[in-house]
């Protein structure tokens, strides 16, 4: 088992589309699998309003874990860690979007009217600041 | 979106061979993917040193998260709390490791090895003692 360069790690995060982000909710850490955009030192999440945003708005520091398994001895595995912060400005919630919409062809319905929409009161945008990407690896 | 039944939780929980491990280091989430076995309520691991048992031991509150993505529309998330202990009595100690082992023959001669003298120095088997278990899916 080795560390990984950062630059190994970025590559990860910049080709990975479902990562886990974790959060800690009560001294308890909470882990859901996301669809995510890494972008300019950051990761852009959207989300419905739920367990995950309250956990986030109530302790800000998240992480951001993305893998490549192809089998038990070849691996590779990166955390992008961060802080939450929402993304409330207009232009640049739509500006988001629209990345994260050509980045996820496949969205809903519901989440693609979310993002022409970038007014419609439920959907949230939010970022993770990255300051810190580590790794580690098999193989 | 909604929440699994906690019997579609576990029945996840039971079949998925790669989990994430989320825990908390210094008031930061970690998360690491890792093989396990789900059995009679506990979730058992084996490891070597590093960072993740550190982090375990100074802080025992962990989880457990698995999933089955099979696309944007179609995927469950389980997750099973509960608290790291280590597994010090040899005999149980052997008898987690020959379950791992059945249940994960690919592993590298040097696991297999270690498996097999369950009393060599470095190898560490722990459960985490699952007391919540919760899910989401969607489709």
């Amino acid at each position: 088992m080795r560390a990984l360069l950062e630059a190994e790690a970025r590559s990860l995060l910049n080709f990975a589309k479902v990562g886990r982000l974790g959060c800690v909710v009560n001294g308890e850490p909470y882990i859901v699998p996301v669809n995510y955009l890494f972008d300019d030192g950051a990761i852009y999440i959207h989300t419905l309003p739920g367990r995950k945003l309250e956990a986030l708005r109530a302790h800000p520091r998240a992480c951001v874990q993305v893998d490549e398994i192809r089998d038990d001895f070849n691996w590779r595995s990166a955390i992008a860690y961060g802080d939450f912060e929402e993304v409330r400005v207009p232009s640049d919630r739509q500006s988001i979007l629209n990345k994260l919409l050509a980045h996820f062809p496949l969205l809903t319905p519901v989440e693609s009217q979310m993002i022409e929409d970038a007014n419609a009161p439920d959907s949230v945008v939010f970022r993770i600041r990255v300051d810190r990407i580590t790794g580690m690896g098999e193989g």
